[in-house]
């Protein structure tokens, strides 16, 4: 671990897998039976290593460099394609992949502790990956036999990419306004492609031998808005009578998006059937497109919440070993003493203060986003009688853990800039490009307003509540009973009051609702998604302190003081530290939450009012 | 106002002067009796055409371009000479300079409605003029005859620029630690200087003849620590017979720093008596470095909080020109109906809340920086009884202006990249930049933990806590009778309501101190600043809806609903959304005010007990 390299938490990785979640009990769950618990350890140990050696040496040159559109062509910076073919070679492309089409098959829990890692040391390239995949999984799950034999295992292993083509100039965040076209053509096998789509990620590349977007477009005669979209496969290259890439498909790139961050992610412009000469090839049937989408709709956010945790938790540890490098100033306990020595400036209060802020947001998020990933495999693999309440579960955090992981990642990073100082404002120290990268998280795949709106006026509304009633179930395993320390137990008390103001503030929300009308009730929603992930992640933290307290106090019985034992064992430092980051994220972070709750129980909606 | 260009907002920078300050009261004073308002309005009129119209035009291109290390020499990029020499021939440097030396003798308070928009429109050359302009107000109040002969007048109509030369790489934050020497040569006219800087803004550059470095430098023997640095004179070219640049003054650019934003701006490394060539001349006497450096401070602090706003001022009106042009999505009061409109998307709540937010941090630090600015005049200028008071103000609200400017100026920008989406990340829209750019100031001119540290240990400790005794005083004046409405009555009692918890949280401060220690007493320090800064931004803009209501009143007189005058009458509407703003801050702002307070009242310090 030092200041300029990216380096991988493993041992908290390890405690939320193991300790606070259990994910290795998921192999008494079909289909995950083949696996064990010395094959979870081993994905992470590899992954991890991988990220670190391979992964993230290209992370800078891709930013220096960046993609370039030259002839027609998309060209990626030095390095991409050699760590492509390592990617692919290793089988991380495929890890939660379909093992029919060569994917490895593992549960989502515990690829996440590879995937968060591989995200957040080479942000723009695995973007594209990730894309891939997502791609591959949309033709696994809807497409025909004959489709899925095409696609999926060239996808899975890296020779094809993938691609998602949903945005055009006039349709964003209303995605149900696209207006790219498709004509069936005459001899009913595809139809024939027409428009334009932008904010394509890894719209074109020289790393595959051929890539398959994935394109949302409106069959001619196809009912108006989002009813009337159809998903259809359209390879750079149609497939020859071997399944070979062949003949140009005139799928055009018309430019690349200069971009704040993630440069070597490709963003294309791409024209379909410029000529009037693009095959598309239907998947499952007209007018599924929304709802197909909506499906992976998910497992993409759930994405785009660990590429904030990746990032952030590669950023907390660059400041955290350059605050304890670098020399600055003398204690403040020590005044103006005369000959008092110079320190490292983890040792100043507002240094620590930071350092822990920063610590807290990543590992809070580590927590709400494990547990989400968690419940989607229960949801899909558990037990039949409780994948109903998983599923719920999923569906109310994914849009709290995307926006946590957009919003408190970014916040992580720019702390950490805060921590180097001047360094951290060079393109020398990681932060820089960090901060850059990161940004990206709160506006693409959904906007956080979008997210909030999903939470505020679906997810909660949703059979009378039930999700949330389901969440603060989950929840009642945090009690001060179960606490040794005072501090701890007054944490887990100030953490229940806070629960208690969410749940009055979402009362309000349908109260504002019923009352004022539907403006006034999403006025405040992006804050009451960061109300949720505030309250979520205490609690994932809470929980790992009641756990930490009890693994501390074995390894310390009889040797004294908790803090004491903590500067010499590791494992005790972990624990202890551990129960310090809880007590800090409830004491000096949560409390937004009491702000959320006021602004909400103001009523005031001057910013309705204004002219603008 | 459109997405793209910078614009000056001009109405807003008229009403916090005239209106809200009363600037145009200052003519009454030495120095400033020659001036009229008038002379005042044509300053703010002529100097935001030039913001607009040169200084804003050549932004993009130095951003792309930077400046550059070719040869030992700093390139700049196209343009930036000649915008250099328009602004200095227009007389901008000089605009609060001595007269003496043809600098033009304006207010503060009224030059920084120029200013303000000058760092706005470009940042990167704002910062090389406004560190000149520094320099030579250093040798101004500190030089002897000659010196000030020899360089102020070159220095203020920009012949020659100037810079300061603080940090070295063991001593950024305790400026106390530097190592430069100086060693008094044989003759007595002058010391040899040997040491390497680094940060120097504006370091090298090719737009000026000559660049006068101010460089704190140790004189051999001096007493160790902040005691014992002095101040000298040192150009990059010896002044021959003539006063004209000469001989090689052994100057050497040794890097540039590769940075975040103002990338224009060159940052760098430089080794001063490389060949043990270099000739220094004292500023006044030997050991008074530091305290003529904290005499610039003040205006060096508050430069630093005008670019935050500046920046923030122009990216809110690029984002509500994009807001009024995007069409997205449908109004949510009219739910899925068949044939509903697509609006704006400045129509839906979550971007007006976003544009208000935006709004109210923006006129919230416009009103605490020129009255900073306004008081700073009347300390110096003002009647002789209340100098002392307004330098007490000055002093309290420096750290505050600074941190608000700064991380306000921040989020403002932040917020707006938000409401254009994808575009937004792109560097096509000027948002990229101004987040870049932007960042450098809570790290420059002393850290926001820095300024907090100078805010919670010094300002409010001074004389017993007079200082902000006569903060609270001066904000008396904003009661809840005086509002008109009933909301903005509310908003006045919420905030008094905030101020109160201020008087708590600074008291509890103090015990801690007492009860626990100076670690513990500065542990929230950062977050204290805020809370002043959230506080004082408020009564500024409570104090404006005060006016706004009356003047909207007198032009609503008679013609119905100040909402429904507002929509058709220009300046109706300015006061309209200015009462709206103000309820705005209060209700969905300054709410963080409570999370300061929940922190500080915690008493819990995790942060101090991890073992990081």
């Amino acid at each position: 671990m030092n200041s300029t390299e990216y380096s991988v938490d493993l041992r908290d990785i390890q405690f939320v897998q193991k300790e606070l979640l259990g994910v290795q009990k998921l192999v008494d769950y079909e289909p995950f039976g083949e696996f064990s618990e010395e094959d979870f350890d081993m994905v992470l140990r590899e992954g991890s290593k991988f990220a670190e050696s391979v992964f993230a040496t290209v992370n800078k040159i891709g930013d220096e460099q960046g993609s370039n559109l030259e002839n027609g062509d998309v060209v990626t910076p030095e390095g991409f394609k050699e760590t492509w073919r390592q990617y692919v070679e290793n089988g991380w492309l495929g890890i939660t992949g379909n093992p029919r089409f060569g994917g490895q098959g593992l549960p989502l829990s515990v690829a996440i502790g590879v995937m968060e890692s591989l995200y957040g040391s080479n942000p723009a390239l695995y973007t594209v990956l990730m894309l891939t995949a997502g791609a591959a999984g949309l033709i696994n799950g809807f497409g025909d036999e004959q489709q899925k034999t095409a696609y999926c295992e060239k996808m899975l292993n890296g020779t094809w990419s993938g691609t998602m083509c949903l945005s055009e100039s006039g349709a964003g965040s209303a995605v149900g306004d696209i207006t790219t076209k498709a004509f069936k053509a005459g001899d009913g096998g595809h139809y024939l492609i027409k428009g334009t789509k932008q904010w394509i990620s890894g719209g074109d590349h020289d790393m595959a031998e051929n890539i398959i977007h994935m394109v949302l477009a409106r069959v001619e005669g196809a009912p108006a808005g989002p009813k009337g979209i159809s998903m259809f496969i359209v390879p750079k290259f149609r497939l020859d009578g071997t399944g070979q890439p062949g003949a140009s498909n005139n799928v055009t790139t018309v430019r690349l998006e200069h971009k704040l961050g993630i440069k070597a992610s490709p963003t294309a412009v791409l024209e379909f059937g410029g000529s009037g000469d693009c095959h598309g090839y239907l998947l499952e049937a007209e007018n599924h497109g929304l709802a197909q989408m909506f499906k992976l709709m998910n497992e993409a956010r759930l994405t785009i919440a660990y590429q904030g945790l990746g990032i952030a938790s590669g950023a907390y540890r660059n400041a955290l070993a350059y605050a304890r490098e670098r020399e600055q100033g003398i204690p403040i306990e020590q005044g103006k003493e005369q000959g008092a020595e110079r320190v490292a400036i983890v040792h100043h209060p507002d240094v620590r203060n930071m350092l822990m802020t920063m610590k807290a947001l990543v590992e809070g998020l580590r927590g709400l986003i494990y547990a989400v990933a968690y419940y989607n495999d229960l949801a899909h693999h558990g037990p039949e009688e409780s994948r109903g309440r998983y599923q719920d579960l999923v569906d109310i955090l994914i849009p709290v853990a995307k926006n946590a992981g957009a919003d408190q990642g970014f916040e992580a990073v720019r702390l950490g800039m805060q921590v180097l100082g001047g360094v951290g404002y060079t393109e020398e120290f990681p932060l820089a490009q960090a901060l850059r990268d990161t940004k990206i998280a709160s506006i693409y795949e959904g906007t956080s307003g979008i997210q909030a709106l999903d939470l505020v006026t679906r997810k909660l509304g949703m059979r009378g509540g039930e999700l949330f009633q389901e969440l603060l179930e989950e929840m009642k395993d945090v009690t001060p009973e179960k606490a040794k320390a005072p501090s701890v137990r007054q944490a887990i008390e100030h953490w229940q009051d806070s629960l208690e103001k969410l749940k009055l503030t979402v009362a309000s929300v349908k109260n504002l609702a019923e009352e004022l009308g539907p403006r006034e009730a999403v006025f405040n929603a992006t804050d009451i998604t960061v109300f949720f992930g505030d309250v979520t992640c205490s609690y994932y933290l809470l929980k790992s302190a009641l756990l930490a307290e009890s693994r501390l106090e074995e390894i310390a019985a009889g040797n004294g003081d908790a803090r004491e034992v903590a500067q010499d064992n590791e494992e005790a430092r972990f624990y202890f530290n551990k129960i310090k980051t809880a007590e800090h994220y409830v004491f000096q972070i949560l409390p937004r939450a009491l702000s959320v709750a006021a602004k909400v129980q103001s009523r005031n909606f001057a910013a309705l009012e204004a002219v603008l």
